[in-house]
C-alpha cells in the first residue's frame, strides 16, 4: 500500500491504447501528426494561441521553459523549496548555463509579491548583482497548496510590473485544476509558459511545455534539441498527452487523486501541517507513530524528524485509502 | 512503402509486452528491479564490468558519455560527417561546456589512425590550442560502414598511445555486430563507453550508455539528472532494453534490416556510393530516377544533388524490398 | 576624502616602477622571467610548494580557483554574504558551467563548522541534490573579520572529513596576515588554493591563484586562456606582483590600511556592527548623521537604511583619517 | 632583434603618460571619468554612435563580442585559421555557452561571400543543425592582408541578407585602416561590432569592443563583469585607450609598424606567400636558411616546414628592419 509518490505509478489503459494506436508509420520527431496537432490542442484548452513541446520529463520541461525566459547572466525568483531548486540536480544551472536562482519565502511552499519583492528589492541595479528575469511558481506547490486566481493575477501583475517573465512548474497542474473547479486558464493565470505534468497524473513519459507565447517556442525547439529531449518517436509522447486531453482524463485522473488525498486529511485534520488541496499530504507523526504505520504495510517518506509525507496518485485503491485512513486515526 | 529511415519504425511486440508488464509499482527513477539488473545484463553481454544507464535518446547518450571524457576546456576527434557534428544541434557543445569537436577525415565516415593522426599531430602542446581528450567513432559509420576489430584495435592503440579516451556512437550497433557476426564485445574493443542504441533497432524509447569503467557512470549518474533525462518511471526504459537483450532480439532485428539492405545491394550495386554492410544504402541516382521511384510510392531521403539514401528497419516488409530492388534495377 | 573602498585606491610607487622596468622585450604570456618566477616565491613565502598564476581581478581568481574544485554538478558552500555570492554578477555560475553556491550563515561573514553542517547536513546523498564539492571562505571577510588560525583549522578539519576542497578568497589576503601577525602560512591554514588579492592593496590589475597542490594549476592554466585572462604583456602583472611582495610591501600596505581603520573604530566603538580587525567599519549612523559627515566632505557607502561601511585603504591620508575619526565622534 | 610577435612590445610612451596620469582618485570600475567618456570618443572617430567596453585580451573581446550577436545555440562563420578558431583556447565555446563555430574557407585568411556561402548555404533549416547567427572576419587578417571597403561591403550585405550578425575581430585594426588610409569606419564597415585592438600596438592591456548598436552594449556590461572581466581600477585601461587614440597615436603606430613590414617584404618579394599589407609577413624559407638568419641575431616563429613568419612591431627599430632586410636578401 504506497504512498510514497505519484510518479511512479501506473500507465492509465486509455494511455496505453492511444500509445498502441501510434504504433503506425509516421513521420520522426515532431513532424507526426499527433505532435502536429498539439499547439491546436493546447489553444483549445487554454483559450488562447499556445504553442506546446512534449518532452519526458518534468525537470526538462521546467528548465527549457526557462530558458526562454531567463538570460545567462540573469535570475529566476522561486520558492526555497522549490523542486527546481531542491530536487532537480542542478538543472537550471545547467540549461541556463550558469543563471542563478533567487530563493523567497511564503507559506506551504507558495510565492506572494510581497516574498518575491523582499527578494528583489534589495538588488543593486548594477552589473555587480544578478538580476532578476523570471518568477518561477508551482501550481500545485511543493506542499501540495494551490493558488487561487486572484494570487496568480496579483503575481503576475508584480512580474509586468517588474518586466519579469512568469513561468508555472504544473508537475501536479491536474490537481490544483480539480481543486479550483476553475478552467485550465484561469489556473495558470497570465504566465507566459507553462510546465504541465501528465507524468504523476497516468501518463507514462510525457510532459507539455506550453508557451503562451508561440513565438518563444521557436528557440525552445532549438534546444529541446540540443539537449537530447527530441526523441524521434516522438508521436509515442504526443499520443500520450493527447489521451490524457482527450474526455478531460487528466481531470478524473487528478480529481481522484484529490479524493483520496482528501479522504486522509479528514482521518487527521489535527496533524496536518499544510492545507491538503492537491494530492499530498504533510502530517505531524513521532517516529513511533512511523513504524506503526509502516508496519501495517503502509510506504510513505519521512519528512524530517516529527513528520511524514503522503502522496496519493491518480490509481490509488480505495481500500488502501480507507484502511490508511483508519491507521492514522488510531495511532 | 517508406525507406527514409529506421528511426521512426514501429516498436517490437516483445518490447511492447515488456512494458506492458512493468507496469506494476517498483521504485521511482531507475530503483527498480529492471533498471539495477542492467549492469548485471551488459557486463554478462561484454564478458567484462560494465556500468549502464538508460536515457530515452542518441543523442543524450552520446553527449553524457562523452562528458565523462572530455573536460570543458577539451576536445573529442569525430568525423567530419560524424552524427555528433552534424545533427545533435550541437548537443556536444551543451553537455560539455563548451568543447569541441575536432573533424577527421576517412572514408565512408570511418576513422582511421592516420586520419586522426593528422587532426591532433599539428595542435600545439600549449594553453592556446584545445587538446584533444578522446576519439568518437560510430559503429556503425553514419555510411553505414562498419569497423573490423582489427581496426578498432589500432584506433584503441592510438588512443591509448595518445592518452585519449575512447568513444562508440552504437546507434547502429546491432548492424555492426550483425555483419561481423562477432561478439558484442569484439565488436566495441576497447572503447572506455558505448552508446548501445536501441531505438531505431525495435524498442520505443530506450538506449544505453554502456561505460566499461563502472566508475564513470557514478559521476554521469548525476549529469543525467541534471540534463532531465532521469524518467521517473524508468522501469518502461530498462525493460524495453531487457527486452531488445532478450534471446538477442536485438541481433535478429539487426539481421533482418541487414538483410533486407543487402538485397537492396544487390539490386543496384553499380550504383553504390559506399560498401552495404548496415542497413543503409546510398546510391548514385540522378533527380529524373529519384522522381521516378517516388513515383512508384518509395520514400527516402535526397542525397545532395545525384544520389540518395535508404535505409531498411527491422520490419521492413519483404515485398516492398523486392518491390524497391526491382524498381531500381528497372531504372 | 575618500572610504569608499580600496578598491580604486592610488597605485604604489614601487608597483609603478617595477611596471616600467618590465617595459623590455620578454616573451609573450606567462613565459616572461617574471611570470616564471612567481611559483617560486609564494613557495617561499608560504613554506610548501606553490604554483601561482596571476590575473586581473579578484572575481576571476575565485572562479578560476573554485574550478579547480567543483564539477559542473557540484556546489560550494560559501556565507550568505560572500562577495561571489553578492557581488560577482553570477560570475561562478558562468566559470563553473552552472554549479551551485549553498549559502550558509556565520557572524561577521565568517563561516563555522556549524554553520557549513547545518547546510551539508539535509543535502540527502542522491542524484536528485546538488553535492557539495568545496568550501570557500573569505579571509579577512567581507565585514572586515579575521579567522584566527584555530578557526581555520577546525574548517579545513570538516572539509577534509567531508572529502571537500578548501578555498580562500583573500581579496583582503594582507590586511588578515597583518592583523594576526602570523606568517601567510597560517593565515590561509591547509586551504587547497588562495585568491591572494593585491589590486586592493596597491596594485593596479594583479592577483594571484595560489595552488597549494601545483597539479592543479595545470588544467587552471586552459581554463585561464579560456576565459580570455591570459594577458599577452603578462610580465606586467608579473612585475606588480613582485613589487608587492618585495620586502614585504603588501604586509605594509595592508597594516597601514588597518591602522587608519582602527583609529576610526576607536572614535566610534559604540556604533561597531562587527568587530574592526581589518580595514573595514560597520558603523550604526542614521541618514542624519550620514549626511552630515557627508556635508564635511566624507565619502563613503550606506550600508542598508541605519548604518555606513568605511574602507581605509594602504594610501588613507593620516589627516583625512583623524578629520573623519573627530567627526564621527562628534555625531 | 625579435620579430616574433608584436603581442609582447614595449608600450607607448604616451601611454605610460596617460597611465600616470590616471593615477588619482576616481570612482571605480568604469564609473571614472575616462571610462565614461570612451563611448563619446569612439563615436567620433567613426562618424556614428557607438558603446564602448574596456577590456584587458583580444580573447574577452573577441567573445564577449559575440556573445552579443550569437545565442548558445547558435553558431558563427569564421575562417579556418581565425585566431578565435586556432589560438583562443575555445573561448568562443566557453563564452557562448557551447555555440559553434563554423570553419570558412578563403584566400589569406580573408573569407569572401562565396566562401561563407559554401558553409552556410548547405545547413538544412532545421533543429538538427546548428543555425548561424553572425559572421566574424579579421581585419587585418591573421596572414597581414585587408579587406577593402568594397570586400566588407559585400560581406555585410550577405550578412544581412541572412540575418546574421557581423563582427570584425581588429586585434590589428589599426594597421589595416593605415594601409587602406581611409576612415576607421570604412575600414570596419557595416559592421555590429568591432574588436579594436590596441595592446599589440603600444598598449599594455586595453582593448575596445565597439558597438556600433548601443543597446547591444547593455547586456554585454552584464556578461563582462560575469567573466571577470570588470577591472576596479579600471581607468587605468580607459586611460590606455584615449593615449592611443589622441592624435591619431594608433595610426602612426600602426604605420611605423607597417613600414618595417614592407621594407623586409622588398627583400624578399620572390618568397612571400601572401601579399604584405599590414606587419605580417610569411616567406618561404628552408630550415636552413632559417637557421643562418637565427645565428645572425633574428627571431620569428616557424611556419610549418618551409616557411617562416616575421612581425613587426611599432617600436621595431629601423637598424634591426634593415638588417633584417638584408639579411634576407642575401639567403
Amino acid at each position: 500500500m504506497q504512498f510514497l509518490s505519484d510518479n511512479a505509478a501506473a500507465v492509465h489503459p486509455r494511455v496505453w491504447e492511444a500509445m498502441k494506436a501510434a504504433d503506425t508509420a509516421d513521420a520522426p520527431y515532431d513532424n507526426d501528426a499527433l505532435s502536429r496537432a498539439l499547439d491546436e490542442r493546447f489553444s483549445a484548452l487554454f483559450g488562447r494561441e499556445c504553442a506546446a513541446l512534449w518532452v519526458a520529463t518534468g525537470t526538462a520541461a521546467n528548465c527549457l521553459a526557462l530558458s526562454a525566459l531567463v538570460p545567462p547572466h540573469g535570475a529566476a525568483v522561486c520558492h526555497r523549496e522549490a523542486h527546481i531548486e531542491m530536487d532537480e540536480a542542478g538543472a537550471p544551472g545547467f540549461f541556463l548555463h550558469g543563471a542563478k536562482l533567487l530563493l523567497a519565502d511564503g507559506e506551504s511552499a507558495k510565492l506572494t509579491p510581497q516574498g518575491i519583492a523582499a527578494v528583489i528589492d534589495p538588488i543593486r541595479d548594477d552589473v555587480h548583482q544578478v538580476q532578476p528575469h523570471a518568477i518561477s511558481i508551482t501550481q500545485a506547490s511543493e506542499y501540495g497548496c494551490v493558488y487561487r486566481p486572484e494570487e496568480l493575477e496579483a503575481i503576475a501583475a508584480l512580474a509586468g510590473a517588474r518586466g519579469l517573465g512568469l513561468h508555472v512548474d504544473g508537475a501536479r497542474f491536474g490537481n490544483a485544476v480539480a481543486f479550483l473547479g476553475c478552467g485550465a486558464g484561469e489556473a495558470v493565470g497570465a504566465a507566459d509558459v507553462l510546465s504541465f505534468g501528465f507524468v504523476k497524473n497516468g501518463a507514462m513519459s510525457a510532459e507539455a511545455i506550453v508557451f503562451f507565447d508561440p513565438e518563444m517556442a521557436a528557440t525552445v525547439r532549438y534546444r529541446r534539441k540540443r539537449a537530447g529531449h527530441l526523441q524521434s518517436k516522438g508521436r509515442f509522447l504526443a499520443a500520450q498527452i493527447h489521451a490524457m486531453l482527450e474526455g478531460d482524463l487528466w481531470l478524473a485522473n487528478a480529481r481522484a487523486a484529490n479524493a483520496a488525498a482528501a479522504e486522509l486529511a479528514g482521518a487527521c485534520s489535527q496533524r496536518l501541517l499544510h492545507p491538503v488541496e492537491a494530492n499530498e499530504l504533510f502530517l505531524a507523526c513521532t517516529p513511533v507513530e512511523r513504524a506503526a504505520l509502516r508496519e501495517q504495510g503502509f510506504g510513505f517518506y519521512d519528512w524530517g524528524e516529527d513528520a511524514a509525507r503522503l502522496v496519493t496518485a491518480w490509481d490509488a485503491k480505495a481500500e488502501h485509502v480507507t484502511a490508511l485512513a483508519r491507521a492514522i486515526a488510531a495511532l
